[in-house]
């Protein structure tokens, strides 16, 4: 990689340009955001140069990576279209795919596949913001790479890419530590709602639940031990995150609830039956496999 | 205390004599249990004698801690009922405690206050066994005690006891480093539904709506993060344990699951509405406020 635009200097961003930057891998990386951000990310060396317009930014880079929200990003990627070099490569790190990949076949048509290659990192703190970023963020973590055309989605198996700049993403991104997978934008979207989305709204409605049977602040609630502690970590993130994630991905998230609604009613029916056993014997053994 | 027994010596057990031990206040620590148990808590030192028959451990003891599940410390109960030294005083560590405190009120009538106080501990790790037993596995943790007849029962705050045991009991929980909270046997079962067992078949449930999606080892649900694994944690307890504390506290687990499926609905019935933020930002407060 010889030049490289992250739009976005937030912790996604932020953390992606200090890892290109260790990794050696990208001989310029060009910041673009407020220019509060810009100024921060120059002083802490996560960027080379920067600037406020996203249109700018891309002049003259190979690759870009939208390191904001999903609505963000789709409005960006119209606005840097035109302005792409030949052959640049446009990647993102949103946590739902569906859109954005919707996105880039509106946009470029017949050779969306050339211009973006969407991505997700399932990687996370529960702060956000530049002055969180660090630079082993994405060590370790599973990056989904969903390509926007039926190119080669099998989940988990690495793939033949017609394309070099698509080898080239995937190969800076086990560079930086990640260990990329591939789907489908739509079977990214369907399985995030349960193995990210579902957990989510769990958490959150747990607290719900909490605060409707007891208020707010009832010293009955004390009396708690560390299981609930884990339970409701979740339900401390972002609100306004979490809003553009569910409206991106609603189809999806309403059936995951609705299953899991489904679900515990009948593990409350079978309160009292031998089934009960069962069900946490069967519970207990997929997360025994889920763990490996 | 002079002469403790602790009937049971799994995980709990084992732990609350090495506690005692090591706090110095009881002079001499009976164990019973199974012939194999005693002589493993014999080389451990948790214990200074043993025995595997409950009515005679009981002989000469000042307090007796039933240290097994629900059930069996309630069947327990009215075998040793006959056995027991005057003014000794027997507690136990059971999940769930109204059907404990209802057999104490069958078994000893008027004076049942006299004879028994149970409590719960809220302490616990994944794994169960006397092997896993240590010295401050109740270092720290709330230790719910509750009356079986209506002394005090404001949870957070201390009461005078009207009986020397009581206090002696209160004191020697506070030596080995628990922090006593009260409760009447109902509140805490009420409570406990929401704050420990909601949690815990949420996260079996969990487990059970994945497997349903996707079959048990499907490789899409390697596309997870650190928040799928933290909800998930719950579900590797152990089902008879489970089994015994839903047995005994159905009608609240049946209510708080109730009121969890209505909360899911709703939430699912928000998406794309304002209220689906404000229901996130209003569970995000209620999970700062809770965890202080």
């Amino acid at each position: 990689m010889k030049r490289v635009t992250v739009i976005g200097l937030g912790l996604m961003g932020g953390s992606l340009a200090l890892a290109l930057r260790r990794a050696g891998i990208a001989e310029h990386i060009v910041g673009c955001g407020r220019a509060e951000l810009v100024r921060r990310a120059q002083e802490m060396s996560a960027i080379d140069s920067g600037c406020t317009d996203a249109a700018e930014a891309v002049a003259g880079s190979d690759f870009v990576f939208l390191c904001t929200p999903v609505e963000t990003s789709i409005a960006l990627l119209a606005r840097i279209a035109t302005r792409l070099s030949p052959g640049a490569l446009v990647s993102d790190v949103g946590s739902t795919k569906s859109s954005f990949a919707a996105a880039a076949r509106q946009i470029f048509g017949a050779s969306a596949n050339e211009h973006v290659l969407p991505g997700h990192p399932l990687a996370g703190r529960e702060v956000s913001g530049l002055e969180h970023a660090v630079v082993d963020l994405y060590a370790d973590c599973i990056w989904v790479l969903t390509p926007v055309m039926g190119e080669a989605a099998v989940a988990g198996e690495a793939v033949k890419y017609p394309i070099a700049s698509h080898r080239a993403l995937h190969a800076a991104l086990e560079a930086i530590g990640a260990r990329v997978v591939f789907a489908t934008p739509e079977e990214h979207d369907r399985t995030l709602a349960y193995t990210s989305h579902l957990p989510q709204m769990l958490s959150t409605v747990l607290a719900l639940t909490l605060e409707d049977a007891f208020g707010a602040d009832n010293p009955a609630l004390q009396v708690h031990a560390g299981g609930l502690r884990s339970m409701l970590r979740l339900a401390g993130s972002e609100p306004a995150m979490w809003e553009q994630i569910a409206a991106s991905n609603r189809v999806n998230i309403a059936e995951a609830l609705e299953r899991m609604e489904g679900k515990l009613k009948a593990l409350r029916e079978s309160l009292g039956h031998p089934e009960f056993r069962t069900k946490f014997e069967q519970a207990r053994e997929f997360a025994k496999v889920l763990r490996g």
